[in-house]
């Protein structure tokens, strides 16, 4: 038994799960392994058969998820060469929200013959877009019951949520509904497996089912009022029993000990979810310090010392981040994507051929091309709405406007503007966030941007005015499960007693930082003021041309 | 000597001139010669010197004209076998204004050893934009005035037009203004050249120098204001005869018959310019057909009884067109090349692979897919501002505009979107004619992009609400000079005493004709509402985005 103490995350993404084991005197990264899920995202048909999903369905087998554990786990322990009672504890994080019904023993419907062949018996995965109607359905109930809780989502909640899933279940399966004695994120899910002790998560209850720290779920009423038969939903399928992040949810089972190699009893601390879990491994820990876990799309997070309600964020959640903070989540649905679309649909062949030459990618030499433009020098201002907008509007049929065009524009200069109108976006968010209270001082950004793209980190520094630093770390998921998983052994244990002590030494910035350089920051203040004007032009009702162009592009289809 | 007359149309274009030969009985076209300008548009420096030009300025050598004249005639007549004495009058048509200093004997300053090495000695082409100073004086000085004739030019002239040019010419070089004996279009100069007799033709005059056959040339008084030393810039160096096309402006000299191989004394109409002389040859000789003249730009020429004023439109002027009629005149400054700029820069390389093995150009290769899209099935709405609008806001520096992407949008239906705008673009200029009182019954198209590209002419079809005929022609530059040319004959010589007798017996239409889809209209009469919004909001002053970005782009790039 060496003096070195570690601990595992594992970081449940879309497609694979990464599982990542850490030193817990610096943490560091001592190995890494990555398992993409067999059944990957089931969009088309349920595995093993000819049974077709409708559009808008995204499933996942759970059967996955206990795979990855007794894979991974087994090879960091390998290839670190740390022995099993070296390890002290063990994080998870998930996407959010992704649920599944189950029995009262944790056996997944799906598992089961009788509804193996339901789709509604398998996980539902976060990007599942099928319950928009039971969305609107219970917006709809919320805003008529005057539900104060709706102000703590910006108004409204989204398809991709707990309720609205679970609704879905109920109206197109009613069977499935009743046979599901447990109606739980696959986050709690997979801890169950973990330990054999069902727990449920403080994040993934409040910023995904509408659960509050102070208030709890909303009232039977109000589901009564939604759909009869879902009166009791949190009494009959749930918990109300919610637990803090950090807290150990139980020891790790003998059966997944063989599995895994790990000792039994090992701590497992209570689920998180991805972007949540990345704060503390981005070194915040404090009000004031907004993250930015920056990819296909941005989530923005900062802590609070108090409640506000901040028009149009995703959710204020009370120890939603961190034990004894208010968590404040804001998004914005298109970036990477945004820049993946433009290379896949509007790049010239010369522009290959040259890039090529160059031997960059695409993305790489639009960048470079692009980084010589000054700030204005383009003429182009866009609307980051190709995928709707999550934050300040929360309105996902606004649709994407690019405004400046000239016979002499090239693509580096849309592809720039499309950088640049992201960071409008998070601009906007930010004062949204100042403007009700939330202190924005300081960006820290993580995910896979900051590592690819300088350009638009430097871009996002000029155009909101604040500096960024960025995570250490290329994998803030997994590390910030791996922390804790070391609050939940404690400091007694070898492990740390808080969240905060335990960033204190495991979570690091990068020496690199990105200053705001003055007189780009004057021109793209003259930029954002166009940008606010557009954006609440065509956002706010003064034309809601996107939306009319959207119905009449749903009967030209229909 | 046969039964059969013929007569020549020279089409003077931007790179080259086209003759044709044309059997005054039908219109046949029976041989055609193309000649390239040996120095081109002159755009960098000065033939034959390293004397380097400014931005935005374009010149031509008129040596080139004469050269165009002793290359194709002798071609058409030995194509065609016909005699010298069967071919019974010559018209031209030319790209206006394009002007040139000339000595009293119509020797160009440009030939003169003193004069050679500056710029401003040579022709200025049409498309030689650094005038815009003198433009802007010229229109501030008519504003100030309360010029009338300002209103028969959409309240505004354009820095491509004869006295912007001729101004630039005083301030810049006042010794080439003083030697200039004569500021003359060239369409006019190569009469000269042809017939030994100068003369003014009404369209040029109408259009580009602000005459109108009632009330002359603005005043001295009025020139004076702009600089004193132009006040009798019409006395000094122009003419205030001014012809009406279809008449006779002198015979062949000698030395022209000997180098063309045509007779001495041939009729040689009065200049036209290459829009306004297509009308003809469009079959179009009444009020309420408007033949559009469809290729990089569009030019919507329509005649009418009276004199109305349309709202930005690019000038009315009596006899402008016919004989007879008040010529109105609009445009589009950018559709073919809206489509060239997105082809050149906007196609991913998969289309082009895919175009290839399908043995398509990439225009047709996006006509074909945008075919398949039903009118507003995109979703995709843009303002066909990407150079500017010439009418009906008479604002070069708007810019264009896409709304409504998505990360599903492909480039075939932003191709489609950008055709649509330039559809709407004149539909707004069609409204905006009936609503001044102008009727436009029936459209007849001409150019290069109604033989190319049936999608478009549909959907012109479609939106407008109207049937588009299409010219038989593709030259109708040339047909329609060779008309005039029968007219200068004379129905003695056997050619016509009227333009209108010449159409009716030499221009045709084309079998096939676009009829509006009414399903197709119902569509795009909700999208063009949509078009006139924003065509206002970013047109009329409610936003001035466009302008403030061009600001910022030019403060950002010096």
């Amino acid at each position: 038994m060496s003096n070195r103490k570690y601990s595992i995350g594992i970081d449940f993404g879309t497609e694979s799960a990464r599982t990542v084991l850490v030193d817990l005197a610096d943490g560091r990264e001592v190995a890494t392994a990555v398992f993409p899920y067999p059944d990957g995202v089931i969009d088309e048909k349920l595995p093993g058969s000819n049974i077709r999903l409708e559009p808008d369905w995204a499933l996942q087998n759970p059967a996955d998820y206990v795979q990855a554990v007794k894979d991974t786990v087994p090879r960091v322990l390998k290839e670190s060469g740390v022995a099993a009672e070296d390890v002290i504890g063990i994080g998870i994080d998930f996407t959010a929200c992704t649920m599944l019904p189950a029995k009262a023993d944790g056996t997944p419907l799906c598992y089961l013959p009788e509804f193996r062949d339901k789709p509604h018996s398998w996980v539902k995965l976060w990007k599942h877009h099928a319950a928009q109607p039971e969305a609107d359905r219970i917006n709809q109930v919320a805003r008529e019951r005057g539900e104060t809780w709706l102000s703590r989502y910006g108004g409204k909640i989204s398809s991709e949520w707990f309720f609205p899933k679970a609704l879905q279940i109920l109206n197109d399966a009613p069977e499935i509904y009743e046979a599901a004695d447990r109606l739980i994120e696959a986050a709690d899910w997979i801890v169950w497996q973990l330990t054999g002790v069902e727990t449920r998560n403080s994040c993934t209850a409040g910023y995904k089912a509408i659960w509050s720290k102070r208030e709890g779920f909303p009232s039977p009423d109000f589901f009564a009022a939604v759909h009869p038969r879902m009166r009791n939903i949190v009494k009959e399928k749930m918990s109300e029993t919610i637990l803090p992040l950090g807290q150990r949810a139980g020891g790790l089972t003998a059966e997944m000990a063989v599995a895994t190699g790990l000792r039994p009893g090992t701590a497992v601390a209570v689920a998180n979810v991805d972007a949540h879990v990345s704060v503390p491994a981005a070194t915040v820990v404090e009000p004031g310090r907004m993250v930015m876990i920056m990819g296909t799309s941005i989530c923005h997070m900062v802590l609070g010392e108090e409640q506000k309600i901040v028009p149009g964020m995703c959710g204020v959640v009370e120890d939603g981040i961190l034990p004894g903070f208010f968590g404040f989540e804001a998004g914005q649905s298109c970036v990477g994507d945004h820049f993946a679309w433009f290379v896949e649909n509007c790049v010239p062949m010369h522009y290959q051929a040259e890039a090529q030459k160059a031997g960059l990618n695409l993305h790489q030499y639009l960048e470079k091309r692009a980084a010589v433009l000054k700030p204005g020098e383009s003429g182009l201002l866009a609307l980051d709405w190709w995928n709707g907008n999550r934050s300040v509007l929360v309105d996902a049929d606004l649709t994407g406007l690019l405004l400046g065009a000239t016979l002499a524009t090239k693509a580096e200069e849309i592809y720039r503007a499309l950088i640049e109108a992201t960071a409008y976006g998070t601009r906007i968010i930010i004062e949204t966030f100042e403007q009700s209270g939330v202190a924005v001082r300081e960006l820290v950004a993580t995910g896979g941007l900051p590592e690819r793209n300088k350009l638009l980190m430097q871009i996002f520094a000029d155009v909101t005015g604040r500096e960024i630093k960025v995570a250490a770390t290329s994998q803030a998921g997994s590390l910030g499960s791996a922390m804790h998983g070391a609050v939940a052994a404690g400091a007694k244990a070898g492990g740390y007693d808080t969240i905060q002590q335990a960033a204190a030494k495991m979570a690091h910035l990068k020496d690199e930082k990105y200053v705001p350089i003055p007189e780009h920051k004057r021109v793209y203040d003259q930029l954002y003021a166009e940008y606010v004007t557009l954006h609440d032009y065509f956002g706010r009702g003064a034309n809601d041309v996107m939306k009319r162009l959207k119905r009449i592009k749903a009967e030209a289809r229909s």
